[in-house]
């Protein structure tokens, strides 16, 4: 049993309950909806307050989504603390909490998976086989439970971005997506739940990563459009030091996340890599907007 | 464009005029919903008639799903008649016709599948790859789109009723399932609109196939459990002549459509088969229930 010692919000456990109450707030009203797995940080934050202009009233979920962790991944690790995320939430003024446990969301027979082909194979998707499929099952559940007109999500996963896009539009699912800028630490690193795990030093390193992107958007910005130069002064970047394993520097079309060589039309560079064992990624995007 | 004669029927035809009108409806109306994909005959209506003493509004969507038909199969060749079937929808009273075109529900980059696993490996699924992901997909779709309270399925199509049941449990789809006996012909053929397809003399043989069905529920009654006797009570009737070419005659788990040797649970027996080019599918729940 959760406690709520909240006046003002609430905090639902069941999806027949969440159901029933967002039927009941659509008659008049509109509902604005956060994703999360929890462990909340200002990136967040600024997505419950991007929800909270835009609707009437503003769900946040807070669910691990175990069918998005690879057998290999940080399912039992991940990190998790309700009673603080509440505490903050609160602090923005949140409407409702949907916190589900695993069996409310899947039962044992489950058996059913939304699949976006195409963007799955690009990006993180060639190193964590299904973890975009268990994304958009989940979001695909969570649209169904909390019924919301808008939907934020960060730029930070930008190819999870691209993905419910995508599905949304296949699926005529009601729901308009709301991209919001990554929000990062002061000295430039991208805010991550994951970046609890990083030691000092490791966080220290991790900043060549922001800086990278800084770089590239530099040389795009003075006329370079080259993808292979952009990605070669990264890569160097991010080498500075022993300590960063890359996974992949990626640079493709905005949309369909193919590789592009030249840079014409909106695209995404895209960085994904290992500082000791925590995985990071960050991107940015590359637009004559820029300019 | 299609002309609307009808006065109190509405005929819907993009997606955004439906979701919207939907919307409104749900504020102090029930909807029900019957999907189908036209050539209306008495087991469409019987579905419709189930809806309308459901719900307060009914909404019918009529969609040949290309993506449900296989590169093979006779997608080209099923037969539409719009006006016929809205004068027959307008005599049940139904409210509104939902008549997209193809491109209304399908843009060129489209690319997100909805996957029921494991039940979609069984009866049909073996021999049309794709088929059920094409209707789990379309259906959502629907949902997504009509957004019913009830929505209504004939067990003819005992396999795709399983697998939307499986679907809307697992994506968590707000919407009850409310399944319907086939509707027959006098002489007992299951109603299809394939069944226009037929000629006099298939026709005629295509009648072994109800018969079949009747024999093993009179095996069953008379207290045979053994699979494989009623198997092989059903495969010689359906060879009583020449001119059946069976593709599956199977006894399965009415729920995970497993196949049993022995019947203790509820079950159904299913059948498809070719009579001449036209491929045609029956089935019979065999359950404690009909003793």
């Amino acid at each position: 049993m959760i406690a709520n010692h909240f006046t003002d919000m609430k905090i639902i456990r069941t999806v027949s309950e969440m159901q029933h109450h967002a039927d009941e707030l659509r008659k008049d009203k509109t509902i604005g909806f956060v994703p999360t797995m929890g462990y909340l940080h200002e990136g967040h934050l600024a997505l419950v307050k991007a929800a909270k202009i835009l609707a009437d009233v503003v769900v946040v979920s807070i669910f691990v989504n175990p069918i998005q962790f690879g057998p290999s991944e940080d399912l039992s690790r991940y990190p998790r603390d309700f009673e603080r995320d509440a505490k903050l939430l609160d602090e923005e003024k949140t409407d409702i909490i949907f916190y589900p446990d695993d069996g409310e969301m899947y039962e044992k027979a489950f058996s059913t998976y939304v699949e976006v082909k195409k963007l799955e194979d690009h990006l993180c998707g060639k190193t964590r086989a299904g973890h975009f499929t268990g994304v958009a099952t989940v979001v695909t559940k969570l649209f169904n439970i909390v019924k919301p007109h808008y939907a934020v999500f960060g730029q930070k996963d930008y190819q999870q971005l691209t993905v419910i896009e995508r599905m949304v539009r296949d699926l005529n699912q009601d729901v308009k997506i709301i991209p919001h800028p990554t929000i990062r630490e002061a000295d430039g690193l991208a805010m991550s739940s994951r970046n609890t795990y990083l030691s000092s030093e490791e966080r220290r390193k991790a900043l060549f990563i922001s800086a990278s992107l800084r770089k590239a958007e530099e040389m795009f910005s003075s006329g370079i459009r080259d993808a292979g130069e952009i990605r070669k002064a990264v890569n160097t970047i991010l080498h500075t030091e022993d300590g960063i394993d890359v996974e992949y520097i990626d640079i493709c079309d905005a949309m369909t996340l193919e590789d592009i060589s030249t840079l014409e039309k909106k695209a995404v560079l895209a960085i994904a890599c290992r500082v000791g064992k925590t995985r990071l990624i960050d991107n940015t995007i590359l637009t004559e907007a820029l300019q």
